[in-house]
């Protein structure tokens, strides 16, 4: 293999916060151990389109408490075609690009996987998504803050919740997991979680609720994973009017507003760890691995071990979550 | 009139940050002026349920920061009855209350306004709202920390709407006025404002977005006030698919969260001076006043002036709002 | 006099959070109403030094919401004198700038007032300081942000302060003035502001703290205006430990946080609008004003009025102050 | 051993955000398994006068977001002598306490430790303080959320320092470890971050700002962790001065307001766990022993472990802040 001279970065999928705080670790890394640096801007469209500049350090000065990404992020129809990679390629090649840092979710590791199983480049992924749901890292870059944001809005619904008798469905990202939900409802001190790994029926739901009521003349909140398994909060919402339509229900859906916002430190240093690392990485020849973060431990992680399989919900949260609800 | 000795205290209608503080400031200016303090719970529901304790200094501690209101709120169908009148008037004799302090929107200064026109009871009104839409004065105790909670909203959606091209439309408290809209699209540099004082047709509103799109292939926000004038957000992006189908809308609704949260200085100062104010108007010998800020001064303005007015938009900050989405 | 084509902007002196909402609102307006804009670096030096950048709608996109300014400040010691006067118009001319909008204290406005007394230029000041003690504006560009900055700081201190008998002086900016010491105080519920229009005797302190301690056996809070007056929070910790040994006196600085931060919603409305109406007034005709906001309306005040007048305190805070402290 | 039929719970030492998250936690968790629980007030303290009053869920309603503790605290000269022991024992007797769980740092675990090594009494500690400095367990209660308000505090003064050319020294706490400034550091994009464990020569700091000032015209922010070792914020910028008088040399010291705040997500989660812990540990029959959190697994510390260790710095965290900093 050719020595790698230039590194090109590119974020891609949702946002999430913490992304420009990778970009600034990359970027210096990168810089600090001889390599050049090209920004690669709205993720693989870009790599297409070749909106590629060169990335200097003062490129990513001040952008380290910034939510969202400097360089944007897009879909692209175009790239998972093999003329659309073939495209990719043929920039890559003509702005000196040798290897590739992909910042993104699993989408994004997934668009990386096959490109990379046809064209010989180094690609190394950092998991930047507000779900944590990437297999291999304990924590995705993105995932604290969106758990703030959930937590600061519901602590708001909490401080008019407490003077009535109402029940608050509220729903957070989690197309998949239960993450945010879970996490979420024991900071926020939440009567419930609805996740898609547990099936809750309406009457368990009803039960907890009406414990609630019976216990303080307050109301209830409720986080639920948007999902088509758990039917999100409006249809939750539905079910419990029709069968207890004495109950007072709100629906709230937070919607994007999870996926921005200023980086927690959590975040910060996660990113700024994973960024480093994986210059470390294209140094020690990796490639095709994700950065994870495991047991606080950097760590490479296959794309394929990253992307298929399922990140299991910690059960004891269900647990202390009953508990504390009392 | 006889020689007020007690004062009793009530929050009632909608949650508003600052009626701790409101609270804070009306106990500890009565105890300082020498009057005994009772604190009622629940609105008028705690009036009649006589739901009333004795209130010192120590009550009100540590709640200048807190968002909702320690003496909560709730509806009270029975209230506004002769009879709801009469046990709300019986249990204020059996506590020795001589005079009311009413914090809360326009509902409560109306409940307070009939209660008072039967039974010789001085009553000093609070303006506890976020929605600013009480005539009289500048600001209601609320609506500086809403505007703000719209704001940072917004912000985060921000962050990840310059990364894409989409339309959003988020909907945001104000049934009968578009104060928060007006001032939250100020605030958040929003492309538009729907309210109700203005009527705006879906292709205004189509060309507004055009010009953004064309301008920085970025993303666009508008702020909608919820009314049925306006049709929400739901129903705005709704028209707006069905005429513009190439448009990626997306649809938050920021709900309940606009009520809660640790209020704003300005919310907190305003509530400390209505507070005291309130107590110097009953030394004064006023009655059924609501007490207002106009101009930075506090004001007296008659319940019934308060309630049956409508209070104009400024329409210079629409321009200012055009002007500045260039 | 010729008619302006294009607007120079500026931010001077210390940083204020809505400088750059600011700076957005006088770019937009001014292209709006079809002028060409000029942003000039780093204050009047940049003046001095050609650090001048034409200026299009796309310079100040997703700025509204950041802290500091993009057009950065400096002191120049150059300006003040002739020669930098010519250079400054010389590079002016150069440039094509026809007229000046600065944004800032009442420092930088004098030096606009010097300026414009040798040159026939028309400059426009905004206030842009979060002293708020620009005589002719109820409220400056960054006050507010300022007073919640300060009230976030001593909300924390709190939290610890009712766990221990503590005396806490804590020393915010305002060296002539005591607006943020005042406003802040009662925000935050402290027990006394010590400000240096208001003479104070360490007895009277002690006293006020002595009736906290007593009352509560919880710690009392005391906001100092940095000032050589009040001496300062560390003078007057040493004089309190000096005559009074007993108590256990804690000193915090807060120092420069104060000046940053993303601008609440007031600043950036205030910044939006003031920008706005600088433009109106070029388009009038007005030079050498300052645009001020009085009793919610946008005035002009001519500099010498904005500079050499000081701004009175609101006495009425202070007795609110003493009563909520019981 | 006699089965515990009641468990007493205090809080001991600094304020950490969190401590009443795990209040809630240990309460509600002894509750729903059959316990009973009481509240001490002021920590030890509280058990030598007997402040002590019955615990039940309402107790602990809406408190997981107050930071602080509604326990609160105290220094207790009187404990750790056998009258207070003993007067400590005798109060734990009459009131029925068989159990207790202490929320604190080093000092109260070691308190906790002396008292169990004279009566035969369950204790059970949990990591309370922003320090991070207990060895056994990854994170301490309060320590994100100190890091977090850290990082807002410089974020903030980050805003006015691009503007100007200053050197600004930020004292954090940390009196003997340096994990909050070391973390803060990157978190914040610091230059660098001074701390206890590794020796720093002026000259290497005047090198490292040099490169900052050479390279953006911008000014440089350093943490500097409260220590005897490193001098503190003060003692550093005093030397600084004197070599290198050319700098503009600012300093900050953040103090108390590190120690309050809402905490954070993490911290509530950690709170809640370690909470609920505590009840399974005593139901296991354990004693004397500190909740950790190792590798997201919960473990049991022997508390002569938890104190008389201490925890290394993590040196990679250096290098990245080196590299990142160019």
């Amino acid at each position: 293999m050719a020595a790698i001279k230039t590194i090109g970065i590119l974020t891609s999928g949702g946002d999430a916060p913490g992304m420009n705080a990778a970009i600034r670790a990359v970027t210096r890394s990168a810089i600090f151990s001889g390599f050049k640096v090209k920004g690669i801007y709205r993720g693989y469209k870009g790599l297409i389109d070749d909106e590629i500049v060169d990335f200097h350090t003062q490129n990513v000065s001040n952008i380290i408490q910034q939510g969202g990404t400097i360089l944007k992020t897009a879909r692209s129809k175009e790239f998972p075609t093999p003329e659309g990679h073939q495209q990719a390629y043929d920039n890559m090649k003509k702005e000196g690009i040798d290897a590739l840092v992909v910042i993104g979710g699993d989408g994004s590791l997934t668009g990386a996987r096959q490109f990379a199983s046809e064209y010989d480049v180094p690609i190394i992924g950092l998991p930047g998504t507000i779900d944590n749901d990437l297999y291999g890292t304990d924590h995705t870059i993105g995932y604290d803050t969106a758990l703030n944001t959930i937590m600061w809005c519901v602590d708001r619904i909490r401080d008019t919740a407490t003077s009535h008798e109402r029940l608050f469905f509220i729903e957070v990202m989690g197309r998949n997991a239960g993450f945010l939900a879970l996490n979420g409802a024991i900071a926020s001190g939440a009567e419930a979680a609805i996740i898609p790994e547990i099936s809750t029926e309406v009457d368990q739901l009803a039960e907890l609720i009406q414990n609630g009521f019976r216990k303080t003349k307050n109301s209830s909140i409720v986080l639920v994973a948007e999902s088509p398994i758990t039917g999100g909060a409006m249809g939750l919402a539905e079910r419990v009017r029709k069968e207890y339509p004495q109950y007072d229900v709100r629906v709230t859906i937070l919607g994007h507003l999870q996926r921005g916002g200023s980086p927690t430190a959590q975040d910060r240093i996660l990113a700024s760890r994973m960024g480093s690392a994986a210059i470390d990485a294209l140094l020690e020849g990796q490639r095709n691995v994700m950065i994870g973060d495991a047991n606080d431990e950097i760590v490479y992680v296959p794309f394929s071990k990253a992307i298929k399989n399922d990140k299991p919900i910690d059960r004891d949260l269900l647990n202390i979550l009953r508990r504390l609800s009392i």
